[in-house]
């Protein structure tokens, strides 16, 4: 998979909706101003803190945090902050603020102030995330003067700056500016996230901003956000590991004077945007795991209970993604990773790759030459599609998706070699 | 770690128990007799066929199998047989036979057949296990041919010949032989193992075949092989990965005219020596797992409904493996992995490597340079000692321990390649 972007929906796997167009990366909705600047934490000089700043006096937003009980200081402090009604977000790279205890949650304290100071907004109405390292304490003046540079360079058209400034170890941003056709007019829809290792999100992702210049009430936006993270986010993994750090925000500033309000066509067609938007980014995430090199779009056909931990347990298998890796046809690993989320249940299941059935009722059914070779040759594409039904069935509106990505030796170099 | 076992007992976490001794590892107990041959599969020409037999007219015996809902041939066959009295176990290596249908079924039959024909004995009293590769139809007629060349070279040395021939992907033989002084005489105690990859056994391991001529009878000596497995095939993991194919064998002979009887001194002896064994095998099992240069102990203090996932997660997690195989001290990686396993519940724990504290509370400590360096030091030692305090507490009697491996280069390279 190139690291070039052509076209933002560019997996197979994500159609791009109608109605929808692509905009310069860079442009924010109106009623929003970022940044990203370099206050020196990275040793390579790189961008390593982002501002996002909605304009508008009364904007609706939404939140989502990681489940993980460890969790980072800055999620601690964003609790507590008025998430229906954010005005900003600002977020560092490099360091995650885990671990830190007390002093911690006073640099993450501390950044919050120094922004709402510098906008003259409340403090409870700013957010804060962070991403990188654990367990090292995080430095607070060095951020403070990055804040204060980051105030004096805040631009209508600094999203590529503040999806630049919360990279890890992601090769490319992650990011899109769309423009949504709604009944009476258009809005812009944009999002900035980044990923890369200890990827596999509950409740939301590594760490993902939202921002629309559409008119959405609180409760709705949250609706939406949520739905589209579950349809998302939650639905990729790169190596099963929930971060202490995973946040999403979203903020609409309304600036448009276009309503989305429940209920209507309008909120179908933004609600099908901002999926669309948020999946791409998942899958982005994905494909920029750590070492990724070939992804899979596994779909269980089953009960809901069982469809769930078996498309983890597939998802997850070093012996799966290793195989994946190698553009190795060995099945047999998907059948034993699904039993093994199955105890006492049966194995008796019928698995296809790319809908080439190579096992039916859980037993191998001696593919013929050519059939053997257009499964062999399958493997070896960017991206494979794997299905699995379970026994039983029909099992209608249930089930269970997962997106994955192989495990490679990039990953093993990676993360044998990050923290020394 | 070497492969070259100058005593078996190597492991700085397994003593060898008083009044244990080392006998030859090729040599079997009192009343049995084992062999192994290359019957063709294995395209090396290594052995790939091993039998055991016991020449004893009523033996106990026990078994253990997979819970896997994905489950082998001769796994399914086995649970038919006489379990608590065992004539004889006939094992291939090389095809697991698994996802192979009612083809396979027979084949599995065929070998227990065959066997029960050339001993003589019912065919309800002889059990079956295989190990490799899944999904490919094992061939029935070469493996009967091995089976009558095994009835011809049984021999009461042949302990080392059956380990040989049960070998996968390891490195090295697993096995030992034990003299174990009771009360009023010895007896032997010998098994035999192999592992490498798909580890993470629950309720047995990949395959262990144990041996004695103490006279046991069945209930005392599948408590015993049931307590000793707990704390040891169940205490390890390669790659969280349970095997479609995992099966524990244990036969008394009885030949000694040694009883071990239930509430008495030879049978705590007998249990202490069991474990050992056991113990000593998982470990060497791990030591040997794909591409294995580091050994860790997890212990988890905490209450055992948490201390059990916590300790899978963290020694199931690619992140902590990496660092493992890294020998780097990112300790943040552990806190992750235990935090995710503990949603809602508290992240404030204590982590300590080689007893050196490395936060407490979930708060780093803030090391000086020479604990620093202790910790440093530590991580590069072959096998590493680390302890996780649940908050809350104490925990007296709950926790959990588990033992588990790196992950690295080797792992990847061979599970990317092994079935193309």
């Amino acid at each position: 998979m190139s690291t070039r972007v052509e076209t933002f929906f560019r997996s197979r796997w994500v159609e791009r909706p109608p109605g929808v167009t692509e905009l310069e990366p860079a442009r924010l909705p109106a009623g929003f101003r970022a940044t990203g600047v370099a206050y020196g934490y990275k040793p390579s000089g790189r961008p390593d803190l982002g501002l996002l700043v909605c304009d508008a006096d009364d904007p609706s937003s939404a939140a989502l945090f990681t489940r993980n009980a460890v969790v980072a200081a800055p999620v601690t402090v964003s609790r507590r902050a008025e998430l229906a009604a954010l005005r900003a977000v600002v977020a560092n790279s490099g360091n995650a603020n885990v671990g830190t205890g007390e002093p911690g949650l006073r640099v993450a304290e501390a950044m919050v102030d120094a922004v709402a100071k510098g906008l003259d907004v409340p403090a409870t109405r700013v957010g804060v995330a962070s991403t990188g390292i654990i367990g090292i304490p995080l430095e607070g003046e060095p951020l403070l003067a990055g804040i204060e540079q980051a105030l004096g360079t805040l631009s209508p058209d600094g999203g590529a700056d503040f999806a630049d400034a919360i990279m890890t170890s992601d090769q490319w941003p992650k990011r899109a500016s769309l423009e949504v056709e709604l009944g009476r007019g258009a809005v812009t829809l944009c999002a900035q996230a980044k990923g890369a290792g200890m990827i596999s999100p509950s409740f939301a992702t590594m760490l993902c901003f939202v921002e629309t210049d559409a008119a959405v009430d609180p409760v709705t936006l949250a609706r939406l956000v949520r739905g589209a993270t579950e349809r998302s986010f939650e639905r990729i993994s790169v190596d099963g590991q929930l971060s202490t750090n995973d946040t999403v925000f979203a903020i609409a500033s309304g600036a448009s004077g276009q309503g989305v309000e429940a209920g209507t066509d309008d909120e179908n067609r933004f609600a099908v945007a901002l999926d669309a938007l948020l999946r791409q980014l998942a899958i982005e995430i994905l494909a920029d795991g750590e070492g990724t090199k070939r992804l899979a779009r596994l779909v269980v056909d089953g009960p809901l209970a069982a469809a769930e931990p078996v498309a983890r347990a597939v998802g997850n298998s070093p012996l799966v993604k290793c195989a994946l890796g190698g553009g190795d046809p060995n099945w047999g690993r998907i059948l034993q990773a699904a039993g093994q989320a199955l105890l006492g249940g049966s194995g008796e299941m019928d698995l296809a790759i790319e809908s080439i059935v190579v096992a039916r009722d859980g037993v191998e059914r001696g593919l013929d030459d050519d059939a053997q070779r257009d499964v062999d040759e399958a493997m070896r594409q960017p991206e494979v599609e794997i299905s699995l039904k379970l026994a039983g069935g029909p099992h209608a509106g249930e089930g269970a998706e997962l997106f994955f990505c192989d495990l490679g030796h990039d990953y093993v170099s990676f993360n044998s070699e990050y923290s020394t």
